[in-house]
């Protein structure tokens, strides 16, 4: 923590500084510039302590020099965390597919598309139970239905299954059915909800906010994996802009970034990050392009009959065609596709 | 709504989109402009049905026409919500102020706070027993020992309670003490909590979410209103920017916004939206100014020693400052200042 | 400026900084801490310094201490700039009224708009003979002809007038009518017009870009003022941000910002952050509230016939019943009121 | 265009505004819906009509429903535009990778660096000689003697020279030097630096604007268009978001959104959108992979020498780094990497 005093501050002023960083038993270490004189604090301080330097008297700014996040950092933990889900792994080198609707509709449904994208070359297979809407008036899902409807479709394909959990009272419930938890971009700072999956013993993927910043995400993976789960996949799904042609804008840096600063595996979901099918093609070969370790991508057997997301779900064909491109894109960039290949032609 | 057909679409194009739309008994009505043909649906169609009608061959755009909200709307009721909690009226001619710290600490923080707002003019007590932080490694809040302080505040002084409830849980403990439960930025679309607030029979105060719409807050409001609870008090405490200078940009105009749009009463949080104690009492004035009917100010006996949020905090002197210019404000556009006047002065 | 190096880096990294800023001739004092060693740079360096500091290997972040801008900062010049034009004052106690309509558009517009303006106790004419427009296929303005209108209406009327600027080519043409030459939101950063305007003696009102922070916009005004001009105005305008229902978002909190940080007089422009008439008057109100020494307002005798901005402008009653209001708000913040007061009496 | 009433409108209301549109010479359609009479205009009209409609009493919303820009858009202009600078050729299916430092800051730099990257496989040189600076403090680039030594780079290896213009006095003399004229973000609206370059025979590249919506950089560059030049090339630069890690927010979605709505040919310039060399060569992959007709790359001998821009730019070695895997992910999605691979490997 570095503590920068305002140019011309009095030595009354200094003095009141260092007294209060020597009652937080904290050492420090004063330098004089030709304007500030800047005093750096030695030792691990509590976040508030940040802000009560800053009100005393002669202080211009108090600047954090460490990360505010630990677990979740590469610095702490320099290995690549890879989770492993049935056999499938995520966070390795191979690329991770997780594909289906945005919500459970129906057996048929659910069925149909968890065969279509297992034959196109998913290896996880999404769909929405409790599903968060807008507004009070629009479909909130099957809830636990949904998720019985996403195990027998499991049970049949075999593909592993993701699907979201809304609220900590859920969350066991949810966890009885799911592989792995999502925790929901309007959730990202749902902090009861984030210390309760981190009591669980299965994998969850954090979405990111929809305004949140790369740190503020970090710190909500913190949460969880301060509570000992240390199974935590961040999703990027786009953040709010001014740019209104997209539902969202896709941060496409946010993946190298979190490649650099982080350990834990990076998904890009190109369905929610635009809001428009036809740009979920090129956005995901975008995203693999730039390093992340694996996709979530809405399909439905008739998007226009779909009662959530339908247009920004991709067919069966346009999904096939999709998966049909990432193993050059893969291989490019030195990723394993030999599991991938051999999903998209067995 | 209305469907905006393609340039160019054909015949066949327009007849799949006007078959949709008697399938679905609904009426339509076709105009055929120089470059492209208009459909207008009449009828009160579900929200799923705009995005299947976007994925029709030819369709270029549906826009809504209605708003998406009803209950919240001033069209469907005209008249302001005035709510009256234990003698205080919200939403009235008067000025409601509510204040006090971000969290409670201790029964002496606590009460020593209640007393100086209240001499200072404060209607209503604020105070944090439970606490939404970014960091897992800060200061959480008392949990049900703040409640309890915040309860011993109000019988000494009179001054009803309001607090923040983080979880539907939560909802039925921390409705036995407050008397106005608060949703906070982080929880506007935490749908869940929003139905369970929407069940109780006492006010709630929703927060703006940081990149929320004027919209989508109304439709976070409905989902309450929706559940049978009409008392909601709408709070904006600044939107996410790009600028950083201020922790949030309070969006000014969102005032008097809902009041045109709305009959909901709206607060203005001074503190949340700047996060710079020097910024809390110009931009209150001007929140008054602008017509809100209220303010939520954080008040602390020692900002500097303050577990959370002392950077925007005022000390009991500039809360009594800034409370000395608003009565000449609020007269200035004609709102009632008799009681603000009274307890300033008393 | 300091210098933050990596956790875990080597003292040969540390070395190369050191020696690095040895050789640009500046001091150096290093300090370590638990984790990071910090080495604080003394002197005055080049901006680009930092950037080059940024690349040694083990940096970690250049953190500037001083502010970029000297000229505009309140530190070095403590007191308020005030500006006399044609005896009117901007930037002392008093309030300036700029109003008048968006673009000059004919004789009969202008002078009717100028005496009504007068009459309701505006200090200042405004109107555009050049208009930046979003599209070429829009009115663009009725150039020189626009400003021997305007001269015109000054000369019956007394009122100064301000108009825009749009290219170096012109500055010389606009200054030879204009008693303040306006720089619009989309040129803050057109650097060559910046220069040009900072070599002339006529005051120069500096208009926020609509996505530049308030330190940009600061260096913007320091352009102007290393020329040699020191008779800048500033003008909050309005910022973007996600929300759509406003043209733009008004950062209120601006106002009071730019009062602490420089010493430079600031205007609100509720027109064009709002685009919006009934959005005018409160947050007129409000940016007054908040401390800004003037406003400037769009006011047309037919807003349903302007050929730009007419959804934004007000008429000459709307405008009467804003001006009616200025003095009580004005007179609760201590504002001297005595000519706004004499104004809108006569 | 579509004029949406209010709810509960009177007859009175509906006939003024089929009355004005009758006057303007308009024709019209109404049509009314169970809660709003819709009235749908045919004809072209001026933009300023929609304004004017929108002040009528009863009108709730007008609603464009052509796209504002003609000459840009697809549907005016189906194929492709092409470019071809001195046989290098923009928009077909190869890959244009422009490459050089932010300034030309000396003939030995700007040689070294034309060489490098012709070795590499860049085929346009880039270097700027009037460079826009947020500060008046930092170097302002070479001017005249900086275009004279990038056309000795070009005469020495080749390559076609790009460089930036700031103000339309200057374009004469840059277009004397320039292959490819540059409008840089901060001028994407200084309408009169449009109107000139939209008067040259010369190609134009015009960089987004830092908050500029996908609408009004076709709109900006529908100003060239208009002006009679149709040699204008689009670059995707990264917009300016809540997000600070990185300088701005690639929006790596409005690549395909462009190739859909326009026929003009996009770039990618992973340098300014990140301004860190380390996320450029993701990013650059990223571009590619979603269907970037190229690439603008800040490139410099030694970044932490470089008087602008360092922290962005890559060395020889990391740039042809980033060469060697640009043609597996080209031909990934089937574009021509013939010259890529001769270039690269010759």
């Amino acid at each position: 923590m570095i503590v920068v005093m305002k140019a011309g501050c009095s030595q009354d002023d200094i003095s009141k500084v260092t007294d209060h960083i020597d009652k937080s038993g904290l050492k420090y270490h004063t330098s004089q510039g030709i304007t500030h004189t800047i005093i750096g604090v030695l030792g691990q301080a509590l976040p508030e302590f940040r802000d009560t330097l800053e009100l005393l008297p002669g202080v211009e700014e108090v600047i954090l020099v460490s990360k505010p996040y630990k677990l979740a950092s590469r610095e702490f933990h320099p290995r690549d965390t890879t989770i492993n889900v049935r056999g499938v792994t995520i966070g390795d080198n191979e690329i991770a597919i997780m594909a289906g609707p945005c919500a459970v509709e129906s057996k048929q449904q659910i069925l149909s598309t968890a065969r279509a994208v297992k034959a196109a070359g998913a290896t996880i297979l999404r769909g929405g139970a409790f599903k968060p809407r807008t507004s009070p008036y629009q479909f909130q899902g099957l809830g636990e239905e949904g998720l019985k409807l996403l195990s027998m479709a499991r049970e049949e394909t075999g593909l592993p299954i993701i699907t979201e959990v809304m609220t900590p009272h859920d969350v066991e419930l949810v966890a009885e059915y799911a592989d792995i938890l999502q925790v929901g971009a309007r959730n990202m700072q749902n902090f009861p909800l984030l210390d309760r999956v981190g009591r669980i013993k299965k994998p969850v993927m954090l979405k990111r906010g929809l305004s949140s910043t790369i740190q503020e995400w970090l710190l909500a993976a913190e949460y969880i994996l301060s509570e000992g789960n240390d199974q935590v996949i961040l999703c990027e799904r786009g953040i709010r802009t001014f740019e209104t042609y997209t539902r969202n804008t896709m941060d496409i840096s946010a993946i190298p970034i979190i490649k650099r600063v982080s350990h834990l595996p990076i998904i890009a979901d190109p369905s929610h990050a635009t809001g428009k099918w036809y740009l979920v093609e090129p956005l995901a070969l975008a995203a693999i392009a730039s390093g992340a370790d694996g996709l979530l991508v809405e399909v439905h057997p008739n998007p226009d009959k779909a009662l959530t997301d339908g247009p920004q779900s991709l067919t069966f064909d346009n999904f096939q065609h999709l998966m049909s491109l990432l193993p050059p894109i893969a291989q490019a960039i030195n990723r394993d596709i030999t599991s991938l290949n051999t999903k998209i032609k067995s």
